[in-house]
């Protein structure tokens, strides 16, 4: 398993705030400038904007200036990486809890 | 899908780290105490113990107090939480870029 990994870290922390993961809910919904999600999440837009940045530095938003607009939208990233770490430890842990339940299983009844 | 919920934030935050995840991945393996993890992870008892209670604090690690030391084990939250939310983005942002999909290829060749 990989023990250090900076995108790891900004995407956990970037999902650790209710206001971005509403965001990423929001995103996956349709593309928004960052006026309509300030708007949604009735904050400033400056608020938003760092919010948006967090997100943007983890590679799960990425925004376009057009004209005077910035646009949101979802990616490159989808959560990839972060789902591959939670899988493998989950699945990990089964297994030793498993074997766990296979070796109290065999020694039931023993003497001790 | 639940915007907030502070088990969540703490969850995601405990995971940002990664000693945090390194300690999670090493009491998968077995229970180990604060000093145990300190030495492994070549930190002093201090820093290690910030460590442990933020896990603690996120219901991912539970600790006891044993003669004059205090185990570690994983535990009482196995990350069902995280999962959830993770696994419940990705299903809707798949839904979507199938139905985008499906758009792009029914009106594929009209005349625009």
């Amino acid at each position: 398993m990989v023990h250090y990994l900076p995108r790891l870290d900004r995407g956990f922390s970037a999902l650790s705030d209710p206001t971005r993961r509403g965001i990423l809910e929001r995103l996956g919904r349709a593309d928004a400038s960052i006026s309509d999600l300030a708007a949604s999440f009735d904050m400033t837009l400056t608020g938003m904007k760092k919010h948006v940045q967090i997100l943007e530095e983890a590679g799960l938003v990425s925004t376009e200036k057009i004209g005077r607009v910035r646009l949101c939208r979802l990616g490159p990233r989808r959560l990839e990486d972060e789902t591959a770490w939670i899988t493998t430890y989950r699945q990990k842990l089964e297994a030793r809890l498993d074997g766990l339940g296979e070796f109290l299983e065999r020694t039931k009844g023993r003497p001790s």
